[in-house]
Parts: C-alpha cells; sequence; structure tokens
C-alpha cells in the first residue's frame, strides 16, 4: 500500500513534523516509502513528486516552512474537478493521500473523497480557523511570534501618551490577535468577530492615560478587524487579481483614527511574514507528530474522509463535507474575556 | 462580595498570569480587590495576605513562578480539616476562594467545598497529570523548557555511538517526557505509564547504530518511570522525611544498564528545576488568563465547587470530588505513536 | 559622595543592568543611595527623581527599556547651556553623574565636563555606531531580534522567485544590517557606508535564482541606506518638525525597484520598535553590568571626563571630547566580507 | 589553490558558519571548492574527507555543531609529529589549512606551522579562554544557555532560605560562570581564577538572608572552581584513562558544604552538555562568519602560521606560537566587578 503526502496553502511552522510523522508510520507498519508532493496540488498535476523514507525527513523536526514546498493558488485544479488530480494519483501508484492545508485544500479533499479516492486532511493555518480541531499546525508558533513582540513593544512604550499599534493576522478570526493581546497585555484588541467602535476605543484608552495613571498602552490589531459600520469613513476596499478582497492596513487606519481622537504619539509595527515562519514550538510539532501518525494509520486501516483534528487532550475524526468551507470563529467565552483583561479599573468615565 | 486566590504547591509557569486574571475580572465585574495568600494555604493560617488591584498585577504577565510564593506541604492542614481554614476565610472577609493547584490543593479545594464554602481550582502541574483538564497551568513552559535541552543535546551528540540520555519530570505520567522526546525527536522515550525492558532499548538501539547508521541517539526519561519487573536489579527504595518515596536518578541507572549492555559512550543530563521556572510561553499565559478569569466569573455568579480546566478550544467544569485525587495518564493513542516515532526501519531481526 | 544617574535618548535593552550595576557598586564601595533622573536629561531640569538602593534595582536584569524612562530630544537643554544642568545638580547634592545615552547625551555630557563638573557616558545605541566603544549597550539584542527576523523569513520564503526584503534600524551605519544579514545568510545587504547600485543587485539575484537554481532570496536594507547618486529616481526628502530628515521607507523603495527590474513576487517586512525592546539578551546584560560597575568606581576614585566602553576583552576609556559627535562605521573588513558572504558562484555574465 | 578546512575538539554552536564562511570565501576569490575532513585530525590520517562547495554548506548557518564531526583525542597525531599529517595534506592537494578548535588543536596547527605547512587557526571553546582572541566562537551561545537556566532558577527560588546551585562549563577559567552568574544575577559566583573559602560564602549568603531579608540565593560553580587548600576537605582526585584529572561534581560539593553551613534547602542542577549545543545565537554565527572569510584571505594572500581572533571591534592575528599553550583568564577588572555585583547592602557582620 503506497501513501502520499502534500502540503496546500501557504506555509506555516510544524508542516514538517507532520510529513515525517507520516513517513515514519508508513515505514514501520507497512516498510513502505511515502510519495511526496511538491509545492502542494500543483506537484500531483506537475508531476513533482519525491520518494521519502525515514533517511529523507531527518532533522527535519526543528525546520519551519515546508520541505515539500507550498502552493497559494488551486483554484484552477478545483474548477477542473477531482478526475484529473484521481488519474494522476492512480497513475503513481498512490493508494491514499494525506492532504495537510486549510481552507482551500480541505475543499479540494472533500472532492476527491466524495469522488472515491482515499483521502484525509491536516488542518493547517496561522489563523487557527479550521473548523473540526481545536488548534491548527502553525497556530502555536505564531502565537509565540506575536506575543513576543508584544512583549517587545511594551518595554519600548514607557514614553508620556504613547501608544503602540501592532498588527498581525487574522482575515476573519482573531485567534492570534486575542492569544498575543491577552497573553501580552495589550489595553485594547480589535478582532473580525467583533466590529469595533473608534470612538469607544479612544475613550477607553483616554481614561487608561488620564485616571489611571498609564503612560503608554498597546493595541493589537487583526488584519481582518473593521470598524461598526457608519462610524468612520474606509477607504474604497481592494481587490487581488482573483477578485479577492485584500486586507491589511488595518493597523496603519486604526494609528490614524487614534492619534486624531486621542492626541498620543502614536507608533504602528505590521509584524508580517515573521509570524507565519521560522523553528516550530514545541507544541506545534507534537501535535503536528501526533496528527500525522493518526492520519497515516487511519489510512493504512482503510479509514478515510475525515479531517484529523485536536480534540481536547485527544484527536478527534470529523467528516469533511462537515468542516470544509467553515471558519471557526472566537468563542462567546473568549470575546467574553476581552474586556476584563484589556481594561482595568471602573468603567466610567 | 470578596474574592481571594492562592497558588498552592510547587511555582511553575503561568501562575501569576491567572492571578491577575482573576484580580482584572473581580475588579471589572465588582469594583472590588481580592485577598492574595502567601505561601499556598498556610497563608491563611498564618495571616499572610496582600490586597490585589489592578496596579498590584501590572507587569506579571511574563514573570515566572508566583508572586504570592508557593508551598510543598499542608499535611497538617488537610489533617486539621476544613474548618479552622474556613473560620479564617470568614474572619477575614473572604466570600470565596479561588484555589490553583495540583493534586494536594485539589483534595484540600475538594474538602472546602463539601463543608459549604465556595471554591473553585484551577489545574497547575508540570507533570499535566491532573484530571478534568486537557491541559495543565506551567505545561507548556516545561515542555518548551525539556523540547529545547533535547534539541540542544542533538547537535552534540554527532560523535561515533555516543548515547545522551535526559532525565525530564513525571512522577507517575509521562506527558512531558513523551511530549518532549517526540518534538525534539529522541530514538527512546521512558515514560511511567509502560514499565520498560532495558534489553529491549538496548537492542533497539544498537540496530539504530548498526544497522542503520546513527552515530548517536538520544534516550529521554521520566523520573517516574521504571523497568519492568525481574528484569533488572534495583537499588533500594528511598523515602523522605514524610515517607513518600524519593524519584529521581533513574536517568542515571538507565545510562548505566544502557552503558552495560551496548558499549556504547554515554552521557546523562537531569534537567531539574529550570524545567520549573522561567518566562511564561504564549500558550501558558493565554490559558491561564482564561481560566483565572473565568474561575472569578463563576464564583461572581454563585458557582462553586469545581475544577476550571481546558476542554477542547473552550472550558469545562469537572466537579471537584470527581477529579480529586486522580491522575491523567498518557492515552492509548500517545503510547501507541510513541513507537513509530521513536524508530525508524524495520523492527528485525 | 553621592553619584546620579539617567539614560538620555531612545530606549534600549541593557539599561536596566547598567543602572543596578551603578547602584550596587555605589552601595558595595560608599555604602550610599544614588539618585536617578527620569525621564533623560529633563528629570534634572524638571526635578523628577527617584532614590535607588539596592532593593530598588531588584529584579530588573532581564527587563528591557529603561527603569527611569528615556526621553528623545534635550535639543532646548543643550541649547541653555550646562549652567542651568549644573545648578540643579549641586542643589539636589549631586557630586558626579553616569549619563547613559547616544550621541545626544554624548555632546551633553561633554559640555558638562568642559564646564567642570564630573561626569562619565556610557554608550548605547542600537546603531551600535559610538565611537569609542567596540560595541554599544542594546546592539546584541537588536542584532539577534533582526536575526531571527532574517531565519523566520527565510523558511516562509521557499516559493518560485520570490524576494523578501526586510528593513532593519541603522540610520548612518550599517552594523545591524551587516550582523543581522551575515548571521542571517541574506543574499544581499544594503548598508548606509555604501550606496548601492540597484540594477547590479537586481542582476545579482537574477543570477542567483536563473543560473544558481535559488528559487527565494532575502535582501536586508537599512534603513539609511540610500542609492548610488543618478542611479534611480528618488521621493523628495521629508523633514520632521525639528527640520531633520526623516528616514524610513527605503525597504519598501528597494521592493519596488528590485520588482521592476526582476519580475519576482517581492514582500517587505519593516521590523520597526520591536527591535528596540524585549529583555536584554546575556550579552548586554553583561556588558551593561561591566560598563555600569566601572562608571560608577571610575567616579568615586575622582576620575570623569570618559566614556567607558568596550574595548576587546576589556573596558577601554576616551576622552568625551574625542568621541561626542563621532560615528562608528562598517569598517573595510566588514565590508571586505559582504561580498563573498552573500553571493555565491562565479560573478557570472 | 586548494584549500581544506577542519573542526578539532568538541562540538559548539558557530563552527558550521565557519566553515561556510571559509567556503563562500574560497568560492569567491578562487572560483574553487574547499576540501573538509572529518572527525577533526583523524580526518586527514583516515582518509575521511567531503569535497565542500557553496551548495554543500547552505542552510547550515542556524545548525548547532559541526557538520564536519569533531574528535577530542589527537595525542597520537601530536606524538606522531607533523610529517604524517603534511604528508597526507599534500598528497590530497591540500595547499593551506584552516583549522577550527581549542587549545589541542593550536598546539597541533603551531606543529604543522613550524614544519612549514601553511595554516591559520581560528579560536573555538565555550570556557572562552583560548590567548589571542576577545572571545572564541561558541561562547556567546554557551553564555546564553548558562544564564537562561540562572533566568529559571530565579523563579523557581522562591522559597524561604533556598540555595540554587548551578554548575556550568570551565576547567580553567571562569568566564561562563561569570557572565552567566552577573547577566542573571546570582548572589555568589565561585571561578577557578580566585580559589573560593566556603565559610565566607556561608556567612555572606546567612547576611543575605538574615539582614536583607531575601528567601533564596543562587551560586554559580564553575567545574573548575576550587577551595582555597586547608578549608575544606576535598575528596581524592580522579582521573580519567588519559591520567587527566577528572573535573566535575564541584557543584555537588558545594552544595554539600553549603548545606552544612547554612542549614537552608539546597538544590544543585548541573547543565552539562546543553551548554555546548543547539542553534548559535547571532553574535556567534556573526563572529564565526568574518573569522572564517578572513581565515580564507590570509591563506589566499599567502599569510599564515596565525591564530585569527576577535580584537576590539575587528580581527587580530597573533602568531600561532605565541598563544598555542596559554590560557586566557577573568581579568582583574572582572574579578573585581564580582564582588559588588553579587553582594548587597553593607559587608558587615
Amino acid at each position: 500500500m503506497r501513501l502520499a503526502v502534500l502540503t496546500g496553502g501557504g506555509d506555516c511552522a510544524g508542516l514538517n513534523a507532520a510529513i515525517r510523522a507520516v513517513v515514519r508510520t508508513a515505514d514501520h507498519r507497512l516498510g513502505e516509502t511515502v510519495i511526496g508532493y511538491r509545492n502542494g496540488w500543483n506537484g500531483i498535476t506537475e508531476g513533482l513528486r519525491d520518494v521519502l523514507d525515514p533517511e529523507a525527513v531527518r532533522g527535519v523536526l526543528t525546520h519551519g516552512g515546508t520541505m515539500l514546498g507550498a502552493s497559494r493558488s488551486h483554484r484552477s485544479l478545483a474548477e477542473a474537478g477531482p478526475d484529473p488530480l484521481i488519474a494522476q494519483l492512480q497513475k503513481d501508484g498512490v493508494d491514499a493521500l494525506v492532504a495537510i492545508g486549510g481552507d482551500g485544500t480541505l475543499m479540494t479533499t472533500c472532492m476527491l473523497h466524495e469522488a472515491g479516492f482515499p483521502v484525509v486532511a491536516l488542518p493547517k493555518t496561522i489563523d487557527n480557523d479550521v473548523e473540526g480541531t481545536d488548534v491548527s499546525i502553525g497556530f502555536d508558533t505564531a502565537l509565540t511570534v506575536a506575543t513576543d513582540a508584544v512583549d517587545r513593544l511594551h518595554t519600548t512604550a514607557q514614553s508620556h501618551d504613547r501608544l503602540m499599534v501592532l498588527e498581525v493576522m487574522g482575515r476573519h478570526a482573531g485567534h492570534l490577535a486575542a492569544g498575543s493581546g491577552v497573553s501580552g497585555g495589550a489595553a485594547a484588541i480589535l478582532v473580525p468577530e467583533q466590529p469595533f467602535d473608534i470612538d469607544e476605543i479612544a475613550a477607553r484608552l483616554l481614561r487608561r492615560h488620564r485616571l489611571m495613571g498609564r503612560s503608554a498602552s498597546i493595541v493589537v490589531v487583526a488584519e481582518g478587524a473593521s470598524p461598526r459600520p457608519g462610524t468612520v469613513a474606509l477607504p474604497p476596499p481592494r481587490y487581488d487579481e482573483w477578485g479577492k478582497p485584500v486586507v491589511g492596513g488595518m493597523g496603519a487606519l486604526c494609528s490614524e483614527w487614534l492619534a486624531e481622537r486621542t492626541g498620543f504619539e502614536i507608533r504602528t509595527t505590521v509584524l508580517g511574514h515573521i509570524q507565519r515562519g521560522g523553528r516550530p514550538t514545541a507544541a506545534d510539532r507534537f501535535i503536528a507528530s501526533r496528527l500525522g501518525s493518526r492520519a497515516a494509520d487511519l489510512l493504512i486501516d482503510g479509514v478515510s474522509g475525515y479531517l484529523v483534528g485536536v480534540a481536547g487532550a485527544g484527536i478527534g475524526l470529523s467528516p469533511l463535507n462537515e468542516v470544509a468551507g467553515r471558519t471557526r470563529l472566537l468563542s462567546h467565552e473568549e470575546l467574553a474575556m476581552l474586556d476584563p483583561l484589556t481594561t482595568a479599573g471602573p468603567p466610567g468615565p
């Protein structure tokens, strides 16, 4: 029995641990190598594949990114339907596939499954918004990088009436902003789940400086956060070459709006791509290893069609068609916590 | 309404984030300060208490240890029953208590609850073996430290036929050994849940060096791991002043046994107290903040008698009498994963 | 005898270690406390001072920033001449002053010295361009942050023909760009000391991708780097409220220029304020402690008028008037090294 | 012209950066590959060599250890004199050699030079005691690891009357103990350069706890520290298979002695091999890169017979016969600083 593995979408930390676990488990149970497709789904159609044995994945645990290469767009593949992919997989002698990726990969995986090809998916996104898992591969490393940035901004913010605005990733969900903002002790956290009123944020910051004696504040802004409709003038939306709205720039906009309303000195930092890369944390390596090993086990045992995710202290399976296309947002509990943990002192003026 | 908070047992990373969250949530919802007892449960009987307002917990998020002090033994307190503690809490004007701790603290908290005093517990242990929560405060930081040690040993192990044996904490459960061993790529992982056969381990390591061309191997040993009965001669057990068995030293014993059986050069490292301390990771700060905030919310809302733990992506409540005195061990899934992820190549001969 | 200490200019990591060393050395040798002026030189004229004993500096070694507050501009103080400062210092009972800072602080310190007030200076700047010292307090931490960013960008750069441009600090000198670029393995490093030819950089990157099979490259740009005159059109210079030219934006400009010339996909990261802050590295704490202790020793022994800097494995003194107003640039050796370490393969067609 | 490179003695962080710099500089200036001997000097006699081009050293900057393998003992080689080594080097077509190592490597390098073979040496030791350089490759990483351990012990030391004793490397010189002890804020630092009086250390610690209100103290002990003769009973010395005295165990001895004299609870940590390994710091990568590049430059330019070391902000050359066999100890300035920075408060009674 021959397994294959690929990593779809953008890269993040922990992918190599998952690939290694698939390869070692196949070797341990089957005594077989694994086919690794390069550059995501494109590797199937373009014939880019490596033969992976335990030696090939030696030493990759601590390496960020993906040894197989990632690939952003597989829109055209999805439009072509499952047949060309399945035809090529069969031609390559592949019996079952482990696909590691985010929303796009889940859709394609679901399509393959419904066409009868044995496949499981592993969740991967630094936005942490894949449904069907408590946490996705790559999130803990990104959280660590973003929290480290908040920590560093704290020590440099000790001037009179200074705001440090930090824009972190998070297009639809605020997991990274909430996590780094709470862990780093931000004064305000703006997330996509809850449109903000910039006047209220400004008033809160002014109160914090005027009544509570603080000289500096940190505001963490998810790239996908947005103002409550009608509260502030927004620049016209921009779209990329595929017609998707371009996010980013919300940190700079918030800085402008807050400067006008508070008169404070404002400095903006956009974390950008350093959130995505680098040496994976121990937690990312551990869950990626467990998920990869379990994914191989399942396919070898004839089970397919699932997202293999973290469920509590264990691993849980979710049917692909129930999770593909859905987005896991911050829970009510997490949103409710933001208020007491980011403001101190009585709410009133 | 007046809340109090204390940290029982040994210290670990993340405790200050939990204390801060209790204080800020009480301030936010009640406009009240919180009483912080010093040195664990002893602080109640000895009258050691601080008044905590948001200013008092400012800047503690990144500090390891506990600002309230910890305290190992409260055996005598437990033997005296709940009445003296409750009498003093009432005298201090405390309406409800958040107790952060491990097994001993859970027992005392359970006793207070059964005597009618409003109390909730938060789980804390670097062994990660508290029942009723997916993960305990302090574990992620300890996992990070132990994995970093494995990473460092890897680079220095590149000599001919060398074994590096690393002893990590874990008296009854192997979460830390399994986590750091898998994340760091250890060749063998010995955990309390599964008594080991040292001859089998030695044979596996010899095979790894002789047949698979590896020149060095890392073995991670939990302090509470033990050989399969009858397989090897053990030194007589030692007991501490309270009659509890003394653990530790299993790393050195394994080194001796493996040296005899393999002839390899062996180096032993005992990680010790550096696992317990230091700047908390982002994940530890985040879950400690969430649990602390939720604990205060519950008591303010009149709910008590629970362990407030991590349950999947959210928070779960477990009745104290169902979790106190129990130990959360590695699951079958985690134990099953150790084999493929720590050996490579064919099992024979 | 009464010493005072202040930190002028922007903050960086390691300042607290220097303050602590001054305080502990004064306590050890004199049994006296030290006056700490807040907010740099402004603290003298505005009467903002703390009394510092060893207890006051306890636990600050690991804290970034400065416990005394920093202050950007002391232009007006400098213009008022030394007399008001000296009058106030004498009124406060200060016999000698340790001033920790960069170029502005050195000028003011020099002015005080020439007016007869006992003073020594310690070098502090993440640009590392203070003359009279091998390295300045704060540089090693900034180098660590910038190198970590390069490391993270590497793992995420593994796509086809992608450039990652990273802008780091360095207004007049390229120490931080050269250090992080070499340590991180950048493909090109642009520094203020050597105006660049963007066509040549683009040609080198094209050759690296086309002839040497690399799919991605990292370019590190110091904020003060500039194109060779006449090679490219620059936007008009901007000036801040004091008439000083505003730097920054060179990373984005280089990205544009390189995108036009290579057709590669380009991503820009501006590290910004996170370079300045955060927990100091061990090396920063060690040299800051040594310099602070030596500064106090010198003043107690009646020696003043020097910059106390790192000189080899030891400490060296430079007369203030010989180093104030001068800028330490990258040496010829360092500039010569950039070429072999950032390009690989024959220089080609 | 053909260069060769090898790494002698034990491994440490930064060696790969030096190897990479030699290879890239040879490629850049000569268009030639470099011969890399494996396992130190043994690689020459045993014919273990790799051909290194820029591709072979790609990605090694962040890897700890040495890609060429290290080798502890070359006593027999030294006894055989230079002729067999030179004969083999010439047979391999090697025109000049870069040897990276500590004291043993310097002796062998010096022997080759005196026999007329072109060679330069680069300094490498985590003890930092090579003469002729301000700092050796590997020291900054070891300092970072040891300081991190002190930081972690601090947070866990907050109990009543507890001592944490940390043993770090340093056989003849206390650079690592002094650096980590000062940077981490130890209460006492014991170094080989200054035999200690354990009664005085105990009295100082008692004073610190009894008169200054501290509840916990950290003592950093270099493995090569020793008590003042006649002050305390030492176990008989042990010798290894080559008749060299075995160091280590001084941390545990100090713990016993201090427990007897203070009655404090004592915990001992021996850092061991994790000091030697792991990802090199930015500073280690930067100086290793500079030294490696310069070493290649010198040999290509016909200059040999020198140790190429760090000299201030630049690079300095020392004739091999002036530095081989010598040990760089802590300076008077560094020793004098230990007292004010490790004790606080008045000395008496």
